[in-house]
């Protein structure tokens, strides 16, 4: 049950930071299905590091192989399995910080849960690395949900304390959502993107990180997916969204503001258009009840800043027991939320064609 | 999988607001362990209407039965099921609602999930009403938990517009949870909780309600507990407390906050204390890499306003296809943000034991 | 994940023999299906005991009571539970019997298992008194799958080494399982029946018990329902079967008589048939690589003799070490056998709805 | 929910015959354990085809890559991936057969199910080739128990009609089974042995095949493993065993043949055996109640004969819709359960160490 999620379609992703090879294994994806390979491929390079300033110019090439699953390119009801070969053989890197836990990171607890035979190596399971899989897997998913007239795409509405411009989910298009995905930093507004950016610069240039928010939307998704109590679409997307390293939080509509709104400026009137049942305004983000209204769906994720900083940091040497100082060497990102946005947007593409796998909504 | 959750600790909630009764099995639990039936009325209690002027005077008690899984006072081994009559027999109330869905229910998208087949009164199954099981399932796995140690105990940390005092999770004591708990309105501020009580009658004076935020804590928690990516503490939690009806986002440790933090502002640092290993802050709530370092969990979560008002609202008569007016008559809660709290305390106790009987930490 | 099973139909059962009560939850089923109540009574009868000299004189009268997940006697999408009271309040007349583990029973392994909590009276959860419940939720499956032209049925086979008239699959129908249940034993050729009834009877009056076959017939079953490898039909066919206390072995088509064929012998020639690919022959019982063939479901299922017998048996004193004299008193079925004939039904209609609920079919 | 199998042990099979390669993930082993490669291809070796006369000449060399979940040689906590390359690609050789499905193969049955994309090259992933990742998975657990004092193992206990000798379970040594692993045809009596090939040898130069009987035992095993009704020992590894194709029937001790005992001769008297408490006779194989008695464990698995024979069969052409003739060219094995063995050996142990994680055991 760790690295695993879905009902319908299930999701199995492997792999450590430094070990032979990443990889996901999705089982339960409709058949007939073409997967683009090539745009596979783009849809992955949005998460990889090297894009822009934001992130370190440390170079991953996420080829991915496909082992199973496809037959004459097309998904064959046989289960998915797509490998990532790392380049970074083992090293002994890490091993010197096996009793130096790094602050926020899963260091100590790992050593704990693990009996201490966890793979320290970049993080080993724990690694941000272990994304691209889970992007290889929704990316795919997202093929076939645009298939279906479905889009899913996100922007950092937040990063360094610079705000991107509002996003109307009421009139926002599939196109506006492929072009933010174009862009080297996904925003709305590039303006809010280069300061931004300069913002990040400014953290890095200190040994600093910094930390954003991801808000996620989807678009022609049908009304009645999802369950109420805990098979709601909530449940599932938070589930598979905190699987995510460094998503400390996970909102959907209104999130949070909506504990300071009434209830006469929180409800969204019903309304009839083009003979579809709609509402208003769409606080609620497209969820009712744990169930999809048809209205576009909303969430927003917060990523924690870069755990890995190179300002020297108090610490605890283990073998010890003295405070000791840390300076974490190597190329790591000032700021990963930007690199997050396709892995949220893959983890919701994920949760949502699950969801459309449900066969509880069949009326016999 | 839609009233459903627990991998060890398997919890099935069954029932609709103006059924024949709610209930709950609970399947998995450990053994030989003491129910105290008093104790769990008493905790039920804190959720049930008319505690305070916040909440609606409608009486509801809520006697629970247990049908199976205790044997001379303790846990068997068999499910525990728990049933609680409904005294409100099925009217007609809102049959005239069916095709007028109330904004912010789940009324519209139940209604097309179930093809018109659910239980419109009350809500039916989607009815606030089912968090009374889900609290009789978590009030004895909060009993088991007290037994190990482990207190849960949260707070009504916003309501509003108004903040309680501000905990320090660093300092606070199981004492000072039950404490909490005690009070007529769960804040730690009695003067907060007053003001709330006023901003929440003002509300329902104009026909209105309001929402607030919910911070639960988790004292005495092993490390250890969790599993990276999907089987995380954060993935469970989050899961599992959106099963509570309005909740809109949920957050951990600094949560949203930390998106605006740098990482050195953010990190942790990991020192020794009387042997153990701590941290000196816990902005990371006692989560890193989805499993507990120890340290006090801290989770919110934003409850949205009560979707009932008495105002007049608009919304759609999907018979006519016109517009029209909706006044929701009763007596509704103008706030049940105060109310959630022994619910949220409830998902939360229940991951948690679900957590700890994980087999997997086992090292043979 | 002990009394549940299930994947887009989930079932669990509560209870103890001699608790308060016993009851299921069916979570997921389709929606806007009449249950009729009647009809469920009259196929928990099928199960209780007196209905033939093989069972016990013993009433137990199995009175549903629906708590839930019905509206207007339709299902509504909500968990739909049901209650069953036991008459039999908790008595010590097992508390004796603690340190004394019965022979075949479940005693020993449980009171391991559990800690000795469990409830030993009667045997607690262990008992066969929950195929009730589980005939109850069958029982419902039974009548949605009736309406979409399935049909499952079963007959005793064999029993005290009398062997009912073989049933060929390929000309069976409806109205044939029909009448076999109607019977009290529910036999094809009744001089079978009596035959076997002497059989039984001839045991008691040793004191003795005895076991049989059951065989499960499935007809109208669509093609193309289960999963290659561990989702196949029959490995939840099987898995839902051996919940059944007392069975032993399962099989399907051919079997265990499937080892000692030649191939040219097993396989079943396919042909066109009105249409419709069918096989000649049905020795692989109506699925193939763990998926329907449109043909005939045969399944069979062991059942062991009762093993509470009126004989003085050996045994052990867990108190003293000793080895000891057992008589087991109370009035005990010398077979169950023909009782459990329903309860596999019930267990089989469950399964089958469930798989074909199951989303992946969807070619989306 | 199709290749996949496990609670706290999950095991996720991926592959196709002639696709990429073929493989496995495990998540939820327990950590530090040492995995012995070369034991582990030797385990494999006892699976693959040419080890004597009754499998085919053709050569398959299993070579396991690890992608995942070791580091230093030991369980990691991360999950395992193990990979097998395929040596022949894909080729169009089945492609003709789209139309013809193969007599007692799910040529037919998957092509409803996967609306015709499932890869049909050597029957794609419903192959007996994707039992070599469950055999790697279930080796990797065979190691792990073996640590612990469990050893799981067995024999053809029958073939082409010829029985090897009977094996007493309770005076069988771990010794006895690993002499009987170590031999080309795995038997207790090697004349048996003998005659099975003869009798294999016949069948398969008329161009025939046949099937066998293959029983295992676990020695070793703790008193208290399993649950009752769903999640018990018989339904767990009934769900695994019959996830390796061409399985027809699965039964525990006395099995069938219990069905034709009186309760007098089948049930097992308690006895106390330095200190231990045992039964004198074994025929429950180890399991009452679903739970484990700490007697060795006794599983029957019937095995049916191979469905590719070179003898023309009767089938049909889907395309034309006239019966035609079928000669299914190739080296196939004239008889597969032998090779089985290590395969239902590999099931029973993934599922003795996931029933041994089951944390619900905890007395907390």
């Amino acid at each position: 049950m760790s690295s695993e999620f879905g009902k319908n379609l299930r999701i199995s992703i492997f792999g450590e930071s430094h070990g032979a090879a990443i990889g996901v294994v999705v089982d339960g994806l409709p058949v007939g299905e073409t997967v683009d390979l090539d745009a596979l491929a783009a849809f992955l390079a949005r998460r990889a590091p090297g894009r822009n300033a934001m992130s370190t110019a440390r170079k991953e090439t996420d080829a991915v192989r496909v082992l199973s699953g496809l037959y004459q390119g097309k998904t064959s009801g046989a289960p998915l399995c797509m490998v990532i070969e790392n380049r970074n053989a083992h090293s002994n890197d890490y091993e010197r910080l096996r009793h130096i836990p790094r602050p926020a990171h899963a260091d100590y607890s790992a050593s704990v849960r693990y009996h201490g035979f966890s793979d320290p190596n970049g993080g080993g399971h724990f690694s941000g690395r272990l994304t691209a899989p889970l992007c290889a897997a929704g990316g795919v998913c997202l093929q076939i949900l645009n298939r279906k007239g479905i889009a899913i795409g996100g922007h950092l509405s937040r990063c360094a304390g610079v705000d991107d411009a509002p996003i109307d989910s009421l009139r926002l298009t599939a196109e506006e959502l492929a072009a933010v995905a174009q862009r080297p930093i996904p925003v709305l507004d590039e303006n809010a993107g280069m300061r931004m950016q300069a913002a990040v610069q400014a953290a890095k240039e200190q040994g600093d990180s910094v930390g954003g928010v991801i808000e996620v939307f989807g678009l022609g998704i049908p009304a009645g997916l999802g369950s109420p109590m805990f098979g709601g679409v909530e449940n599932r997307l938070a589930q598979a969204v905190f699987g995510i390293p460094a998503i400390r939080g996970v909102e959907f509509g209104a999130g949070f503001g909506a504990a300071d709104l009434r209830g006469s400026q929180n409800n969204d009137a019903f309304v009839l258009q083009e003979g579809i049942v709609r509402t208003k305004t769409n606080r609620h983000g497209g969820v009712l009840g744990g169930i999809t209204t048809g209205m576009p769906l909303v969430m927003r994720a917060a990523v924690k800043p870069t755990p890995s900083i190179a300002q020297e940091q108090k610490t605890l040497d283990r073998q010890t027991g003295e405070q000791t100082a840390l300076c974490i060497a190597g190329r790591h990102d000032p700021c990963i939320a930007q690199r997050a946005v396709p892995c949220v947007e893959a983890a919701v593409a994920a949760v949502l064609l699950d969801l459309m796998l449900d066969g509880e909504y069949a009326r016999l």
